[in-house]
């Protein structure tokens, strides 16, 4: 299958990877000259992944139209703020029927609007060949091929079954699901959740602490879900749990570090000053609180994250909260 | 409350402070003269919580009788191998109105029963007084006062609310359900799960495989426990995951450290050896097999537990052949 990467980051490029040693060929658009130069001639993305050497099944270029002409599977995985700007003009160049899968993870600021629907909009892509791929991913494991599972979710179930074939290895293990919502709001509330759990280690708390969060958060991305349409199953599964999981237990990921620089006295400024950017976690925790009360859906933790990072909430207050409460029927 | 916790253990101690913490005097029962001498006059459990200074609502004893009379709650925590030898006896001591708690995990080795059906059999305790308490719950952290949750179960909801509301401190949040069984395949299962994971662990694979495993194994649980009545839902929530991703983090437990050892190469024999007690999951882990195996349930985990701790699978196949499969649905 002839497929397209949009983003050269590390899961991009990972996924890349995975297209290549699956036998397909793969053409990786960056929009950084030198690092399409690096790609195509010496096999590498230093800047990304310094240990890696990539597969010639794959070359990078940074002209868009060029990297989508005649593209079976288009992947994107662009950070989530960009890609409206940089994908919106070239609507015209995705071949009519190419399957778009979504690697991206977050709810875009202002539209309120998931990343597949981002792309379904912007390039009016319907919904039979739009997928979206989550699970526990670390690109970083992933490059060294140690085994990991993954799910592709499309309202189409032959479509997921295509895009899982073509990017099932012997350590990358596909399922497939026609939960779409369900996938998206288990990867936007994850980064909520991970960024309560690094708040909690930095205060000091233990693995007894975080588990409790980690399960009562997706318990609350489930309800959300739910009310927007998906199948709490999903929430069960590797785009809920194991993503989650996975995130957590990483000491890379980027809300986990930022969640662990406010729970050590940070403010949200510092803490972003420190890391450079800012969180996924940080920028939709909001969107995903309003969502929820719209819906009169409890979410505490999410209110939690929300409490601390913007409204000065101290946090062995927040920590307190979620534990300080009548016994009840759990949710 | 008036209660008795029988088993002076980590956990059977951490939850006698729990109980004392919440304004209850405690009983606690062990079989060590010197040790029950310590707890009373000391308030100290130096064997099992070298750090703790136990409250003084806490009195011990190796009288069964004596621990046993008057008690409105009756809590045991004792090695799911030792339940019956040591309580059957004692049936007649069991006030008549007591609510009965088992904090154990486990499959009695031969009768192929979790432990709230081995101590209802032999005092004769009915249903809806016989409650099972699980979640995230590493006595280490307890006992220092760091926030956690976890479940009661019972069948009859306002006894469950009863036990809550008994233990429930500021630091240990209570939640309640009616699904024992969901508690205890839960519990179970979650041992050999972490088997599992220490065992992939311990060949060198990452949080990706990890998450993978944890996940795929709690599915697994749940399937299994649907098929003997269990609610699905228990399984997302602190009795399941909660309990899962604790017991998965935390470097001291039993069935995570034998595992890793597997892991690296030991024998089942060996590994035993080196941590000098043979963990839970490898006890119940071909009971649960069979379990599934009786009712039609795919458990690829468990299975692959079993094979190589008792049938010779080699590990790095043993990882592989959780990822080489197929792309399906996930179920």
């Amino acid at each position: 299958m002839r497929c397209t990467v949009i983003g050269a980051g590390n899961w991009g490029t990972t996924f890349a990877q995975i297209l290549a040693d699956a036998g397909n060929p793969v053409v990786l658009w960056t929009h950084v000259e030198s690092r399409a130069e690096e790609i195509t001639d010496r096999h590498t993305n230093l800047r990304y992944l310094p240990e890696a050497v990539l597969s010639d099944r794959i070359t990078a270029t940074t002209d868009m139209a060029a990297a989508l002409q005649g593209a079976e599977l288009v992947v994107v995985a662009l950070p989530s703020d960009v890609v409206r700007r940089v994908l919106a003009d070239h609507a015209s160049s995705v071949p009519r029927s190419a399957i778009v899968v979504s690697l991206m993870k977050g709810v875009e600021h202002g539209t309120d609007t998931f990343m597949s629907q981002v792309l379904s909009e912007i390039w009016d892509i319907p919904a039979q060949r739009m997928a979206v791929l989550s699970g526990p991913n670390l690109a970083g494991e992933i490059i060294r091929r140690q085994p990991t599972t993954s799910v592709v979710a499309c309202t189409d179930e032959q479509v997921a079954l295509r895009v899982a074939g073509a990017c099932a290895t012997p350590y990358f293990r596909v399922f497939t699901t026609t939960d779409v919502i369900g996938a998206e709001v288990g990867g936007a509330v994850k980064n909520v959740i991970a960024l309560a759990v690094g708040i909690a280690q930095g205060v000091g708390y233990g693995d007894n602490t975080m588990a409790s969060i980690m399960t009562r958060g997706l318990s609350e991305a489930s309800r959300i879900g739910v009310s927007l349409g998906a199948q709490a199953e999903t929430f069960a599964g590797l785009a809920g749990m194991g993503d989650l999981i996975a995130t957590c237990s990483s000491p890379l990921s980027r809300n986990h570090r930022l969640g662990s620089l406010v729970g050590k006295g940070y403010s949200l400024q510092q803490a972003v000053a420190e890391i450079g950017t800012t969180a996924e976690g940080a920028k939709s925790c909001r969107a995903i609180l309003d969502l929820a009360q719209q819906r009169g859906i409890r979410v505490s933790i999410t209110a939690a994250v929300v409490a601390v990072l913007y409204d000065g909430l101290p946090v062995p207050e927040m920590v307190s909260r979620l534990v300080e409460r009548p016994p009840r029927a759990e949710d």
